[in-house]
């Protein structure tokens, strides 16, 4: 891209009287460059069967490119129209509540042929009157695709047909890696598969679910491959991955492997929702940048973000631009909200776009204007802004899956009980609030050696495979830090019947066979406070280890929560227990530093300091202010100021509320 | 009626052992008038199809003919026989969780031709064996009816003919009002029209609630019809019109139009349950009073209230007398009592009557022995007691459908979230608390301009017909309040695109584009203290308003909470932002007193006065004392004690703890 | 049994790998000397219909007879194997949710002809291979049976079948006991039978609830008859009957009639679960067996207990010890853990046994070590210990059915609400604590009027006869102690209509007309101190008791809290309200010393004090520290300690942290 992005989803369907003109002139009042429609508005496009009307998509790009603003084109197929659910109503998905009940987008099965058959005409006929447009810039399949529970027979055909293949038609290798004679679940012929919606089999379950994920893969590809037969090269095929949903994005997405689905597209694409007012941190948007960032090494879109969004995130002054900053702080390409004027019926009527319903200038579009014409100016400098990470996270869907099915409780009651993306996330927070950044990565990434330091934060499950490299690593002078529950279930979910962690307790010089949730627990080792052990935590028994902290417990006091242990020409840390964030991040900076990474700058949250290069090879640096505290920043080294107040000759940087600075360094 | 009303709903059905004559003997030394009876008791009338025994029925009221106790006949159609539902099952309402399973009562689909075969059938019987008795004064319709969720094939169908016919067969119009592009819920032909219960789109959602009450109102006046064939002219014919149940009842019925029910009835009817002991208010009886007296500006009937209820609610001494004079202030023709015994088995057991299980006279019977002898004295003075209020709060059921799906969320994860009734109680309640009468008003009402003052609780949905009366009513001198959440969309839930409050931002002199839920904001302008907003806020911007209130808080200081208009010859306030009650209560005393509007006296809650005239056409005054503590009030004007314990002489009123006082002034 | 059980469920078929010679040499290690297999294990067993594999179970026995292991063997038929719900999908329980999806075990219509078929050729195929064996001492019935929820058509004819019987086919009659008049309910003819699923009628469902146990009852009947036709006489018949659970074994079991049960066992058995760590108490280890032991007032075996149980129970040291010998202080033939070895795969992985997933010896092993070593010592002198209790509770399953349907509120809200059980643990723990020990008797124990006092917990439900009986009992010198809500209803959960409690109102020399729940009440009565009345409270009009308790409130204060009445020749006690356990142990010692029952010893809870009488007639006391505090206790009498550090001279008990003590009185 040669310039930033700048954009909003624009829905012609929704408004309730004829917008266009008035729209196209106030986009671009605020320097709106690019919007994104079409998608989700299949009855539009196709009122009925096999008649196809793209009056609104036409006139919309017609508009656009008149008004030279970039046009993305979304294939329509996450809700299916009213006629096919009519007339073949088991489009509709089958999950473990049975069939659903036409309503909702995202409820129908993405393998059903009769839905498959459509939609492959659809977005056929969609492509052949757009793609040929000067203002079309690019393609998004569907839209934040999951498989939605699909269950029914032919899904759970398939399902065995995998397995099958799998085990090379071996029930008994199945059985025993899944512990199926358990509760007399064991299956002696193919004949009596049962159904798997009901099962109590947590290997079972979680392959079920991996199968599930797989079939989000083959529908993003399937979809990738109609499209590539039209578009033009200078046209990019993206995807609005989104992430585990707690009202915002909050970690690595349950349901979708993304590392995978990326391989289908040519540009990585997000959609990263956020809490704003006192909640604003940047967190989810720095998490997210990362994480899709890494799936292919390069700049990617934000294509949904909120502008106003639900009534509790409408922005204080300046979060908006502070927002923005933050995205392309993670290497986005620019920013694009959902969406651009706020609907007057259904179910997102208080999802707020930058207009709200008046469809007036307000104070979020005031906004947007200044960093519609910020964007312009920075787009030179911004250009090609690449991040060179030393320490990454390593993620994994399946760790996250089989932690639904073995929870970390905190309690007897389990109210508490915590899930796989708190410990990402307890990790990611801790490294973030510090100003360490760190990449996002999968057991299937390449080169992942590259890293002075990698993190496994409690990867559950683990083939033997990706344990002997990470060992391999440490001992050839890697960092290796892990969480409690890593290494602890092979990649069937079944636990390793030997010291845990599973090979890897050679590499951190400890094992543990026992493990309970803490009460009355605190931690040695802090300096000047007793931090509590909190949630769960494993009774590690030092076998070369040193402690670092060990547990405060008439009982326990016999058994270290964290560990050293110098392994070969690396260095491995295991941390047995989860406490404060704070402490974690004491505990990170001085890990990290040992190996000689430290932070970009000495600062800690709310001012959160991001870098990287530009094309031209330029060190460019983020300085963001979350608070309202106003704030006075000295930086090491003399630079130029890019954006913001800062004082180049007193090398100081000056933020106000919710206020960033971008900067430049020469050397 | 020459008499006060004084009874309770009888079930000779189900008793343990034949008690009738000793219970006409309880009931004669307690001062009961009336019994109310057949309701609910199908199985019995006709234990198989066609077979008829009215034998409970004619017993009873050849009893109470004889004891000269009134007789109300209930029809029995709200709880249907085993014997239909093992012939036709599908009597029993298809909701959006499938068809029921026979046991609760209100289960059936209330449209079904089989269900309405034979009700009709066992009305008639009933009437012909109970209307020419000269102890029937009149029939209650079913009991509590509303539409039990139905939703069947039949339903849909009769609903798609509706908006057929609404929108004069325009699917386009249709699409359009409803917002039905959005995620492809489009409807392109009328074939294609979907299962309305899986529906995302509120408004469409809101349009079936709306069309499954006038099944309810279609109902209500099949029946009457029936029962009008029949009945004397002396006799009425009423229905026990319930409310939002919270364990009590607490606000507008959500399933039913009240107004257009009651168009069907001679005589309105109510059935109205309350907390009791430290909690006893009077609170849900004066506004169910209110409410259920301006459906047909007439006294009306409390069929229903609790004697001992559930064991929450055993009263305490002196409660029940309270209670009963708190029925009476409202415009009530009496009081009767679900029910005269408690029952021995089955779902209510624990739902107490006038008598425990044992069946003996206990210490609430003991009470209601001085309060049915009370109302016999009191029963002259009291006749045609009738109230002339200034102040109307307009409801709303369309309001209230619309604030289920489009919520007032208090937080993020919505669980503090609020409805449409706790705002029209938050209003209702802080007028009663300060003793400012009013009356309940529906936008059908008529004369609705002969009101001082009228109050808008978050009338989410309002047509442009009733915004510009009311932008009238305002130019031409009256005093319009609104609470945030009036005039956001039109009749079709569809929300207004331009400024709102729709039409009536003019009135008001304000407008606003966007809202959120305070955190940590206070309110300025009230004196001494600073209440923090609550809930929900708008952020209002004056245009031409004076501000009364604006928030306080580094980012929304610059906009308004509260604002007061002069519009014409009128007032007009806006209530933005929720806040304690007892703040609403001075703000509310402070506006109406502008518009010349003070309460009956200066007592505020625990001390309650209530106020109107009788036939005679005297001034009567309530004094209610809802508290332990004992009270001394003293009246402006001279005045005759009707009951309880004044001084006429030092205008003096004495109150003891839950104790009541009935004052007649001449003049 | 000749000595102390101590063992473990093992499953060979669950093995990672094969491990059966180390497990044995282990287990020799530790002293176990028991091991329960098969269970569970049936699609193991019999891998396809009609073809049986026995070699898991046959290799198991071999083993352990050579090593001198005792085997117990579980017939497999909790959980149906995958052919046969592929091939007879019904035989999976139809309940009020619907037919089941398979997985979990315990699922499936234990009244199902195919399953019963499938079951009964499993069962006696394994009884062909194992019952010959020297090594096999019994078999297991299943497997913590119940009724699953199965009310499929079959059962509910069975059920209809079974209240033509009961009623002598007079369906007036059921319509009057059953109070089937209200709300239409009532039936009038049997072919108009409803679903009894859908049923709001208490009477009706607890009677189904009953018929439901009793099929419990029958199918255990059946397996004890197949097993009977070929078990040696030295080989016992158990079945692990188990508790309310709330996350570990509570209370009574709401689905299972143990009474009844316990006739077709020739020994009782018991699963007991509960805290560990700061919250071990060994309360429920004490009712637990204080229950199981009276069925066949006989010891019994404990064929489950925890060994490291779910992460919240990993034990504390010393605790795996302390637990065991509270099990032998209740009367336990000695103590089998669940199970061997930890999981590796499905639903239990966190349900840990002796070994750790990684099989090696462990914390807990060690400990296991030390106890199967002292049981061998200790087995001569603790053989045929049994109990002579002088207090019992008298416990009841339709009490507590009826209460779930009419439950013991404690707010409006109904969120507080406790069940039948938190009314007997509230007794039981009291008279636990104080070291008052107690049997647990049910209406058709024999011999009830043996004891000195006996305590009714909330029987709600009571037929004339046992009320009667229990007049009798007082009458002749027996106390009787009731708590609210005692003798309310009939068998058919019918109100009696006349005063509370029936029958025993003259028993206990007061009645009650009404009740509530208590806000801001307190006690009188107790000295230095003035409880809270909690949850619930009777208003206790006294008539002819004097009152130990009356409540302080301004209107509650006319009635009393707790009575007590000289009736005839005994003494008779009612408690009307729950208050805090503390004050109710107080009263207890009290009220019990006034019947000359008085604790074992001074001592209360944390130390626990069990007694009873080895086969030589010895007198045997165990003494145990539920904490970490060291205690130091004296004995009355002179004795000879048997196990822990004792000084006979001095009479001097020491107990360390979670420490026991045995010692052996002579006279």
């Amino acid at each position: 891209m040669r310039e930033l992005l700048y954009g909003a989803a624009y829905y012609d369907e929704y408004m309730p009287y004829d917008r266009l003109e008035k729209d196209v002139a106030m986009m671009k009042k605020a320097g709106i460059n690019t919007v994104r429609i079409a998608e989700s508005t299949w009855s539009t496009c196709e009122p009925q069967e096999g008649v196809f009307d793209f009056s609104h998509v036409i006139r919309v790009m017609d508009a656009m490119e008149e008004a030279e603003i970039n046009v993305i084109i979304g294939t329509p197929t996450y809700a299916v129209p009213t006629w096919m659910v009519k007339a073949y109503p088991d489009v509709l998905a089958e999950t473990v509540k049975g069939r659903g009940i036409y309503g909702a987008r995202q409820i129908m099965d993405i393998t059903h042929p009769v839905y498959r058959y459509y939609a492959e005409r659809v977005i056929r006929k969609l492509m052949e009157v757009s793609v040929h447009r000067k203002c079309v810039i690019g393609f998004q399949l569907d839209n934040e695709t999951k498989y939605y529970g699909t269950a029914g027979k032919n899904v759970q055909l398939g399902f065995v047909k995998y397995l099958r293949e799998k085990f090379h038609n071996d029930l008994d290798a199945l059985n025993h890696e899944f512990g199926l004679d358990y509760w007399s679940n064991r299956i002696n012929a193919w004949e009596d598969f049962p159904d798997v919606r009901g099962t109590i089999n947590g290997s079972l379950g979680a392959e079920f679910e991996k199968y599930q994920r797989s079939l989000v893969e083959e529908f993003l590809g399937w979809q990738a491959a109609i499209v590539s037969e039209y578009k033009r090269e200078d046209q990019f095929i993206t995807h609005n991955l989104d992430f585990e949903w707690r009202g915002y994005s909050y970690g690595v997405q349950p349901d979708v492997n993304h590392f995978k689905c990326a391989k289908h597209l040519t540009m990585a694409g997000t959609d990263i929702y956020h809490p704003t007012q006192d909640h604003l941190s940047g967190a989810e948007i720095a998490f997210g940048g990362d994480l899709i960032r890494c799936l292919k090494n390069d700049n990617y879109l934000v294509l949904e973000t909120e502008a106003q969004g639900y009534p509790g995130w409408t922005p204080y002054d300046g979060q908006l631009r502070l927002q923005a900053y933050s995205h392309l702080a993670s290497g986005a390409l620019g920013v694009m909200y959902w969406h651009w004027h706020s609907i007057h019926n259904s179910f997102e009527t208080y999802w707020k776009g930058l207009l709200s319903h008046d469809m007036e200038e307000n104070a979020v579009y005031k906004e947007a204007c200044i960093i519609g014409s910020e964007f312009k100016k920075l787009s030179p400098v911004l250009s090609g802004f690449k991040k060179d990470n030393k320490v990454a996270i390593m993620v994994n869907n399946e760790a996250l899956t089989a932690l639904k099915w073995f929870g970390i409780e905190a309690s007897a009651a389990g109210d508490n009980g915590i899930g796989y993306n708190d410990v990402v996330r307890w990790i990611y927070d801790a490294l973030y609030k510090v100003n360490i950044e760190c990449d996002i990565i999968w057991e299937e990434s390449e080169n992942i050696e590259k890293y002075q330091a990698i993190i496994l934060p409690a990867m559950y499950t683990a083939d033997e495979k990706i344990l002997t490299r990470l060992k391999k690593y440490t001992a050839q002078g890697g960092t290796l830090i892990a969480t409690f529950k890593t290494a602890f279930a092979n990649e069937n979910v079944k636990v390793y019947p030997d010291r845990q962690p599973h090979i890897l307790n050679e590499v951190f010089g400890m094992y543990y066979q026992q493990f309970t949730f803490p009460e009355n627990v605190t931690l040695t080792g802090f300096e000047g406070s007793e931090p509590e052990a909190e949630t769960f935590m494993e009774l590690l028994i030092p076998d070369g280890a040193e402690i670092i902290s060990a547990y405060q417990h008439p009982n326990w006091k016999k058994y270290a929560a964290v560990t050293h242990h110098t392994y070969e020409r690396g260095n491995a840390w295991y941390i047995g227990c989860m406490f404060e964030e704070h402490y974690l991040q004491q505990m990170l900076i001085k890990i990290l530093a040992q190996s000689g990474i430290n932070a970009a700058a000495p600062e800690k949250f709310p001012v959160i300091v991001r870098e990287g290069i530009n094309a031209k090879g330029e060190k460019i640096r983020f300085y963001l202010n979350y608070s309202w505290e106003e704030q006075r920043v000295e930086a090491a080294d003399d630079f130029e100021v890019i954006l913001g107040s800062a004082d180049s000759t007193k090398r100081e940087i000056h933020l106000s509320a919710w206020d960033v600075c971008i900067i430049k360094f020469d050397k």
